[in-house]
C-alpha cells in the first residue's frame, strides 16, 4: 500500500509512504545508512541485502534518548564529512524515532540540506515520526528544542522489522495509533476496539489508516500553526508525567496514555464526552497494556509545568479534547479551577 | 526604496529589502539583537534608539570568521533558551556575513524555525549575504558546510553603518557588486565604469541595483539547482586562492576580484569575450583598490584544489564565465589543458 504524501506549503512536492515488505533500493549515489547497535544487530543484514547504491557506508550511533542531542549529531556530521559525501547523496534512518529525528535534522543541515529516506523499525516511528517532517534533538532545556521541518523523500514502513520490538515498545506505538482514531475517526477506533491485531493485515491496515490520518493533518498544516496541535491530544499532561519522573518511569507513548485519560475526565468535565466513552478509551488502551493512571502528589506543582511547555506562548495553555470519540476541539482559555478539580481525581490514585 | 523579494518555490511568500535611513521598528514579541563587539561599539546605541519590542536582549559575539562555527552557534543557542526565548520571539542579525549567517542558521533551527531580520552592517553583507536565505557556518572541513536555506521576514540597509567600516573591507564588497554587473547588467557596469560612488545617492543606487539583480536571481533558483550557480563567477578560483593562503591574506571579496580576472582569461580563451573587456574588468577592480593577480607557485596543485570545492560533484567542475561583459555562460566540460593554459600565466607574476 502506498500512501501520496502532498505537502503544499512545502518546499518539497509530496513524498510517498509505502506500506509493505521493504523492496529492493537502488541508487545512483553515494548513500550512508544511519543506525543504532541495537537495530544494526537485528536488521542490517536484511537492509544491506536490499540496498544497492554507488558507494555505501553505516553510521552507528548508541542507542538511546539520552544520545539525542547536539554531540552525537557533530559525531555523525564529522562521519559524512570524512566520506565526503556530496549534495547528491543521501542518507536512510534505519531505527526508531531517535534515529529518525537526528538523521533528518542532519540531513537537513549537511551542505545545506541533502536528502534522506526514512525505514523506521518501531511502531512509534512507523506512524508518528516518519511522517511530518518534524526533526530536531534534545538539550538540558528540553525535548525536540533544536530542529528543523524538514520532509524525507521517501518513507519504507515494513511490520516484519516489529518482530525483534520488546512489547512495551509495540504498546507504546499504538498510544499515538489509539489517539489518531479518538482524534479523528470514530470507525477506525471502532476497528481497534474489536481487532487484536495479531494478524499483520489487520496491523498493516491500522498502520496505513493512522498514516493517512496524520497525513490529512500535516498537509493542511505543515508547521503548526493550526489544526496539527491536535496531534498534541494527551501531550500536555504527558509532557509534566515525563518531567516529573526524569523520563525514566515511562516510554513516551505510555506517558501519553495516561494523558489521554486525564485529557478525557476534562472533556467529560466540560460536557463534551460521556464517562461511557471516556471508559471505551481506558479499556482500549488497557487491551494494548498501557497505563491509564498516575498519582500526582501536588496538583498546583502539575499545573504550573504545564506552562514550562514550549508549545504554549504567551502563557495561554492548549488543550487538545475530545469531542465525543472520532471529533476533536480545542480550547486555550479554561479556568484554572476545572483543571485542578480534574487533576485532584489523580491524587488518591496509586 | 525597497526592493521586494519574491520566492516562488520557498515556504516564506517573501520580504522586503528596504535601502535606506534605519526606520523606527516597533516588536510586540521579545527580540534578541545578535552582534560583535566592534558592530556593538561603533552602532549598538543608534540600533536601540530605533528599537522598541516587548523584551529586548542583546547577544555579542566575537569578532571574526574563526568564530562561525558551532561552537558559538551552540552559545547563542543556550543565551536564547536562557531568555525562554518562544516560537513568536524575533531576532536581528546586526552585522556582517558572519553575524548574518550564523543568526540566520540559529533562528532556522531555535525550536524548528523562528522569525529573523537583517540588518546588514557590511556593504558585502548589504549587497550579498543579506539576500537569498543561504545561513550556515564553517567546520574543520571547510566553510559554509554545515547550514540551512532561510529566509529573513525583512533586511534593512542603511548605508550610514558603512561609515565605520575600514576600507579595504568596503573595497571587498565592491568586488561582489561589480560581480553581478559583470554578469548580468551591462548598463549597470558602465554606470560603475564612470561613478566613483562618492555621494550616498550613486551608492544608494549602485547597492539597490545589485540587491534587485541578487533578488531576481534568487527568485528563480533559491535552492541553486540552476542560475544561482552564477553568482559563484569568479568564486571556483578564489576558494583555491583563499585555501592556498590559509584565508589569512585575502579577504573573500579580494579573493573573489583575482578569481574574475583568472575567469576572464579562460573566457578571452575560449573566444567569450575581447582582451579589451578583459582589461575593463580589470581597471574597475583596480580603482576600488582590489588585487587583480596572484602567483600560482604549483599550476598542477591549483588545478586539484578545484576538486576539493563542495560545488562540485562527481568531479565535474563548473565555471561560470563572463560572456561579454554583462552576460554569463556556464561551462562544465572544459578541457584542463585550457584551464592550465589560463593558470600558468600567472605563474610568473609576483
Amino acid at each position: 500500500m502506498i500512501i501520496p504524501i502532498r505537502l503544499e506549503s512545502s518546499t518539497v512536492r509530496g513524498y510517498n509512504v509505502t506500506i509493505d515488505r521493504l523492496p529492493k533500493l537502488s541508487f545512483d549515489r553515494k548513500v550512508v545508512v544511519v543506525t543504532n547497535h541495537t537495530v544494526a544487530e537485528f536488521h542490517l543484514d536484511t537492509l544491506l541485502s536490499k540496498l544497492n547504491a554507488k558507494s555505501l557506508d553505516i553510521v552507528t550511533v548508541k542507542d538511546g534518548e539520552e544520545y539525542k542531542n547536539l554531540d552525537t549529531m557533530i559525531e555523525i556530521l564529522d562521519e559524512l564529512f570524512s566520506k565526503q559525501l556530496d549534495r547528491k547523496s543521501l542518507l536512510i534512518a534505519f531505527g526508531g524515532g531517535v534515529i529518525g529525528d537526528m538523521t533528518g535534522f542532519t540531513a537537513s543541515i549537511y551542505q545545506r540540506g541533502i536528502d534522506f529516506i526514512q525505514i523506521p523499525t518501531t511502531l512509534l516511528a512507523q506512524v508518528d515520526a516518519s511522517v511530518g517532517g518534524k526533526t530536531g534533538v534534545n538539550n538540558r532545556f528540553g525535548k525536540n528544542l533544536i530542529g528543523a521541518f524538514y520532509q524525507p523523500k521517501a518513507v519504507y514502513i515494513d511490520i516484519d522489522f516489529l518482530e525483534t520490538l520488546p512489547k512495551r515498545e509495540f504498546s507504546a506505538g499504538m498510544a499515538e495509533l489509539i489517539k489518531m482514531s479518538v482524534m479523528f475517526d470514530r470507525e477506525f477506533f471502532e476497528f481497534l476496539e474489536e481487532d487484536t491485531l495479531s494478524s499483520k493485515e489487520s496491523l498493516n491496515r491500522a498502520i496505513a489508516r493512522s498514516v493517512e490520518l496524520k497525513a490529512w493533518v500535516v498537509n493542511q498544516d505543515e508547521k503548526e500553526a493550526g489544526i496539527r496541535a491536535v496531534l498534541n491530544y494527551g501531550h500536555t499532561f504527558a509532557h509534566v508525567i515525563e518531567n516529573e519522573t526524569n523520563y525514566k518511569k515511562y516510554l513516551h507513548g505510555e506517558a501519553v496514555a495516561i494523558g489521554m485519560v486525564m485529557a478525557n475526565l476534562l472533556s467529560y468535565e466540560l460536557g463534551l464526552i460521556s464517562l461511557d466513552e471516556v471508559d471505551r478509551v481506558k479499556r482500549i488502551l488497557i487491551k494494548h497494556n498501557l497505563p491509564t493512571t498516575y498519582k500526582i502528589k501536588d496538583i498546583e506543582g502539575f499545573y504550573n509545568k504545564f506552562f514550562l511547555d514550549k508549545k504554549s506562548s504567551n502563557s495561554k495553555i492548549k488543550f487538545i479534547l475530545a469531542n465525543g470519540i472520532g471529533n476533536f476541539e480545542i480550547r486555550d482559555n479554561l479556568p484554572k479551577e476545572i483543571i485542578l478539580k480534574v487533576l485532584s481525581k489523580f491524587k488518591g490514585v496509586k
